[in-house]
């Protein structure tokens, strides 16, 4: 790279197995003799193949660092009632410490009201409203799993945010507007001076361009461009937008919501897209269910 | 006023009464035969002269409205035991439908631990973490007075803040951090492209001087001036300090954040301190009550 900042290009999967291995170890040391190691259930209801696949390999990254887990498969047709139900035996269930239900769920179920239905202590996906609301208030929750990557990679890459001009693309409840808030939130990594734009905002190219920070989650390909950055920002790319691609066997390719190549070199650090925030959102759970497990032991 | 915006000073005061009135008749019409009134308790702990101004306006907006009311008076030497087991009775009693307990508390009560025992379906104040998360999330929830306030006065001014810059200063739990979600949210009034500013921003002139609409909540008399914004720009100014003033009788007088005087020929619209902000937070807490009462009878 010929450019002044020496652009670094965050590596998600390297440090996610970093933490992946800290995890384990520290799960050898806490758990053992009489105690049982962590325990993360995962509820998948119908065939959604990308939900299998987000599924099946957190179940996965379980197995490696020595969490015991639980798969509940539910038929596509499954009734909210029957959700509720499943739900309501998890939250009494002393031998599990955390879990999740995959979302999307089937349109005939009230997602909202699924999540509320989790016990918030064992909510180790950060989505019920006291979580979200103990986060944005500064105590002690679980955070959601991509804002909460992201300020792990920060941390971890030592990003100092503090007193930067930060502009977050893009205001979902679950990357958006929690990333906003943890951003600006007195704490380290944090302190920063956060701008929250979204489709209604007018004259985008005002805020992105005076932006340290750049946190983009809007999940249109290839959106950001060199010209609408200055030099030595930090792109942190939540997009994983498929397009085609004819030159490959698979015919299709996965992109960013920054176009890498165009903007990359005008960059002083990075994530690719994939390998750079995609990775971290699974540590984010494990690390939330080793929490739930030492609040369920009293461990500090 | 000799300026090309016609400058507005928004009457929170007037508004308040207005709102009060329109809660009236809404009482009026919803509960008698059979049912009783909405009923708010207030809990205060302590001999703190403001907040017991406070809590006797709430207790006489009350009864002005409507509104049954019960104020709890507990002595300051109070254990954190005692004041957690009122409010589990007042959780428990259906016959309140919110109650609020009066901040601060003494230093030897953990304010939080006391939040958090609150029934969120009670809490009027809006304090709870649950109803901060649904907020944050878009979902039903008692909003934080201050924020509904301002939020309500946007509403009926009719200043229309979709698309706009607005600059949040400060970033506390009960005003800027709700203020700035609430602004950038997909709703009427709202939209708004949010900056939200705190103690380590930098260049801060740099966002206020761009900004449509600041909201100032910094506790610095007089801190905002004329040469820090634009032309036009609206200010809502929740600062209420106290500055000596040696001509009045009472040798002191209130005073924003925003310095009234300097700034006010720049602006479109701006709230006075006092009769801006302050009257519409005991408001918004008699809308609140209101509200959980309804859910309460399940009153649409």
């Amino acid at each position: 790279m010929s450019n002044i900042y020496d652009m670094i290009r965050i590596d998600g999967k390297a440090l996610s197995n970093t933490i992946k291995e800290e995890i384990a170890e520290e799960v050898k040391r806490i758990s053992g003799d009489q105690k049982r190691p962590p325990h993360l259930a995962a509820v998948l209801v119908g065939e959604d193949p990308a939900s299998a696949v987000y599924v099946r390999n957190k179940v996965k990254s379980c197995e490696k660092i020595g969490f015991e887990s639980t798969l509940i498969k539910k038929r596509e047709a499954t009734s909210e009632e029957e959700l509720l139900e499943i739900v309501k035996e998890l939250n009494e269930d002393e031998d599990i410490d955390g879990f999740i239900v995959q979302l999307p769920l089937p349109k005939h179920i009230n997602e909202d009201r699924v999540t509320l239905a989790i016990d918030p202590r064992k909510d180790v996906d950060g989505f019920h409203p006291t979580n979200f609301g103990k986060m944005a208030q500064g105590l002690p929750a679980f955070l959601p799993a991509t804002p909460f990557g992201i300020m792990t990679m920060l941390d971890r890459y030592d990003i100092d945010v503090q007193g930067k001009n930060c502009v977050v693309l893009g205001r979902s409840n679950i990357v958006g507007t929690p990333i906003s808030i943890l951003l600006s939130r007195k704490a380290k990594p944090g302190n920063a001076t956060v701008t929250l734009c979204h489709s209604r905002t007018k004259n985008l190219v005002d805020y992105t361009k005076k932006a340290d920070v750049i946190v983009i989650a809007l999940g249109i390909p290839n959106y950001l461009k060199a010209d609408m950055v200055k030099e030595g920002v930090v792109i942190i790319d939540v997009g994983i937008n498929r397009i085609e691609a004819p030159e490959r066997k698979s015919g299709y390719k996965l992109v960013g919501d920054a176009d890498f190549d165009d903007i990359s070199p005008k960059c002083s650090y990075i994530t690719p897209v994939p390998g750079g925030v995609g990775p971290m959102t699974v540590t984010s759970l494990l690390t939330n269910t080793l929490q739930a497990y030492k609040n369920n032991f009293n461990i500090k």
